[in-house]
């Protein structure tokens, strides 16, 4: 374990010299061509159309090494919707105009217009991409990204865990409602709220449990595109399972039945192993586990995805895992029910996975000892002219319709709100387990611009919703940067007590965390990364009513902006 | 009645000087400001996503007196769409670039962005508007535009005709799955065609036959938004009804039970009047009619919207005229069966009424006796990669993702294929009423440039289907220009015979003209005005399936382009 200032910086610079390496030995180009349609698919049987890659929902996995520059070249060949591709996880460091977040780091795409994404994937592991686009990542478009440690690397950045084989999988929850159609019930007043999910889907396939039931036209029971997953193993044999999760709304359990899971890594970074009968797994989040198939081979067995945190109203999606070599044959049906998870409502159960969720002992990075800068952000429902809204520190959040970052680097004026959004609340008196006595908020598209190379800690609270004894899991995702997860707590944090209580021996790097119902979460990072970045809780609702913010740092240092990313609000000024 | 080339000029400057008179004296500007957004709305009382105007489907009507600059401020509130909207039938003379063509003269407008479409209303007359891109003129963004006579117009302006009130009637065709499934469909192999619509709407409200029976949970048939439209009317009194159709596939036929209609406009153009007992109207034209509340006032009638020219499958759409004064009240429903209007498939009927549509004797405007070219456009349904498509001369039209008029004014190189189209078919052999025996076409974004102020004629000539025995009707509207109706035919145009049949004598001018089954339809118009005009069919299904064209005329007398229409394909060159 290395700790302070001397030896993070060391740390920097070996792994400066590692991609150096790598750039001149192995790293190489992986080139992808995507074009998005509209298509219909059947994800759990039923007919409904939805946005995708090269025609599928999920999207290809992107499988690249480390130190790889990842290309990939997206034709948007939607009739009247624009795109943006967001890569989940990746950092983009000297790229933050590849980030693919619209209003922040680009334009959208627009239908006919091709636009070229290229970055480094600088580290191993799992990671995901999605549209960062108004609803439409729900609407299909998604998929994994999957770095491999290169051959003979380091101890630094090789596996500090062993196994034979691994799958894949990307979790998710579907609706048959249209995601316009959601935006539009999130935007009336009253808000038309759409429900829990149909469906939950592994790797993009799930049931719906009523399909033939209810003899819905659109329901076609025997499409290919709705056929049981099956994840096949050899007896004895050790896998790694990278799971992900692009859940619109559900916070997610998974288990493989009979097969207790070994945590390894989340999020691209090592975790000190720890076994769990099943997973806690929020939207935007990745993990890797490692199961032993040595339970009896001549059966099959399920793996299963239940809702946490909110009420279920889904049926468990399943998927099988499929023992070779025995008496069962890849379709056979599971002999038992799929694994219900746990209690629903067991937050305790889900923070101490949380607390567990440390840094590998041999893969620890500390994190500076203090920090240069604390923002409190109380996240609450609110109201505005009568909608319903997520905010921060009482103020919901509006994207621009100039990207930050390029209003910021070069200097067009008017184009958001100059005003920095508060750095606190009423921490001292704010009562969280109440309902907030005056729900109104305002809305605002100003940013916080944190000092370059300056360390931040960020607090997220959660508090009561609008309706009484009700609060929420929220998986908050920060873009351009992993952040050190320095601890959790029940109730109101007090910036007097709890930062003595911090992890800074080994807390995990993240990109995504959850802020449980009533609690709060502490994270810190170095504000390293040239660009602009957006951290928002990653239920898509929930960041269309307002719950994000965004950050910017060290813009002067961002090189010539492509004039791709460009074309819309102030940054529309025509051709040359 | 004036006729040749002198008396032409002459017109021409009377025109203009009526025109500098009305800008001196009375000319003003009608301001609109106009919010696009999706909205629930009930048009035939089952709830389906619309694109709005101000939350309301059909959007506000646009009253203007005869001179005046109408300014819309559009702002895209949609989440992720893209949107344009055309003002159909205003020639945009000098203001080509607001004629809100998505691919021809601008740019989409993006989400978050305002646009400002400033043109003069240069004819008094019955107009519309709806959006030009993709599909959402179905989706609910139309409706009309209504050009007024300025007080004390000189004969050459006023209205050949009297009335003591006016009504105004749009008619449209309503399904409840969205544009977006619909146009899938249509792109899919095998097409998926979204089939008849489910209902038929005035002024946006009409009434799904099966909505409770089928129990649907989106049914509200009490809802507002779907209550009968009642048109109320004085005894003795005569009535202008301005009539326009927003189709999206149907022909239609319009009645006014017990009320015969003395057609005297149609697209602007006064006509010599004539008497119908009911009225066949195409998507994108309009017409007024003069009825005279003459009957017994004691009860009341009904306005019929019935589908011709395909076999119907669609309940009639309906409204009530109901009688003031006598004992009947606006909402009694008139004691008869509603109008089922002409027999479909009667051909003969609706050409008799486009060849009785002539200009009125003391608003003759004679076209030029000969023209300086002449295209003929076969109009046949093709296929492309397995893909069901419509192509003019076997080239399948798509729009270019720069805008011609930026593209051409500018010189922007590779924005579209220079090679122009074909400018006629073997007009020799084909057999219109077969089946194309080879009916693979290409697809092609090139078009036709006509020299400056040169007189064209255009010949559309229609043809069987892919199917055996079927012909359909086509609309085709011309942007930027009205055009002289010289004459229709039935079966194969002959191009040595048929022009000595023309009428030179009083055509009438329009925007959009009927090409009937197995017919050929006529056309002259000078290329005076500077600009790149689409002509196309106005079926929304068909031009998305290419049946268009695109004229260039005298481009290099095209003003500076507004930055505001770019910002797509080479047209986005960031900001300066």
């Amino acid at each position: 374990m290395r700790s302070g200032g001397t030896m993070e910086l060391l740390g920097a610079w070996y792994a400066l010299l590692c991609c150096l390496f790598l750039a001149v030995a192995q790293a190489k180009t992986v080139h992808e061509k995507w074009d998005i349609s509209d298509q219909f698919a059947y994800p759990d049987c039923v007919r409904k159309l939805a946005v995708t890659i090269n025609g599928h929902t999920p999207g290809p996995t992107i499988r690249a090494v480390q130190g790889d520059t990842v290309v990939v070249t997206v034709k948007n060949s939607l009739l009247t919707e624009n795109v943006a591709i967001h890569w989940h996880g990746i950092r983009q460091i000297g790229t933050p105009w590849a980030d693919g977040t619209e209003g922040v780091t680009q334009c959208p795409i627009l239908p006919g217009d091709t636009f070229v994404y290229t970055f480094v994937v600088d580290r191993p592991g799992t990671y995901m991409y999605h549209a960062h686009y108004g609803m439409q990542r729900s609407a299909g478009l998604n998929g994994m990204i999957i770095v491999s440690v290169p051959p003979g690397a380091g101890p630094d950045v090789a596996e500090p865990f062993a196994y034979d084989g691994e799958h894949d999988v990307l979790l998710n929850d579907w609706w048959h409602k249209s995601t316009y159609e959601q935006a539009a019930g999130l935007a009336a007043v009253p808000i038309v709220w759409v429900g829990e999910p149909q469906s939950l889907l592994i790797n993009g396939r799930g049931r719906f449990v009523n399909c033939s039931a209810l003899g819905l036209a659109s329901c076609n029971e025997t499409h290919p595109e709705c056929s049981t997953p099956v994840f096949a193993v050899v007896p004895g044999k050790t896998y790694r399972f990278r799971i992900g999760s692009m859940t619109s709304l559900s916070a997610l359990n998974f288990e493989i039945e009979g097969h207790p899971m070994t945590v390894v890594e989340t999020d691209g970074h090592y975790v000190k192993p720890f076994v769990v009968k099943n997973l806690n797994i929020y939207s935007g989040e990745t993990y890797s586990v490692l199961i032993t198939a040595d339970q009896d081979p001549n059966r099959n067995y399920w793996l299963a995805s239940n809702v946490v945190s909110r009420k279920p109203g889904t049926l468990t999606g399943t998927a099988v895992l499929a023992y070779y070599g025995g008496h069962s044959s890849p379709r056979d049906v599971p002999p038992t029910t799929p694994p219900t998870g746990p209690a629903w409502n067991d937050t305790t159960y889900r923070i101490n996975q949380s607390i567990a969720t440390v840094a590998h002992p041999a893969h620890v990075y500390a994190p500076p000892p203090s920090s240069d800068r604390t923002i409190l952000l109380l996240n609450s429902q609110n109201r505005i002219d009568g909608r319903t809204k997520w905010a921060i520190n009482n103020v919901s959040f509006t994207l621009p319709h100039t990207p930050y970052l390029v209003a910021l680097k070069d200097r067009l004026q008017g184009t958001f709100d100059p005003r920095p959004p508060p750095e606190t609340y009423n921490h001292t008196a704010y009562d969280v387990y109440g309902v907030q006595p005056n729900p109104n908020a305002t809305s605002s598209n100003g940013l916080y611009r944190l000092a370059f190379g300056s360390v931040v800690d960020v607090v997220l609270q959660n508090a009561n919703m609008l309706a009484p004894n009700n609060s929420e899991t929220h998986p908050w995702h920060l873009h351009g940067h992993d952040f050190w997860v320095l601890g959790y707590g029940v109730g109101r944090f007090d910036p007097a007590v709890h930062p003595a209580t911090y992890n800074l021996r080994d807390p995990i790097l993240k990109n995504t965390v959850a802020v449980h119902p009533y609690g709060w979460t502490a994270l810190r990072w170095r504000a390293d990364n040239p660009g602009v970045w957006a951290f928002h809780c990653h239920i898509e609702a929930h960041f269309f009513m307002g719950m994000g913010i965004v950050f910017e740092e060290g813009i002067e240092r961002v090189g010539k902006l492509p004039r791709e990313i460009m074309g819309c609000g102030s940054s529309n000024g025509g051709h040359h």
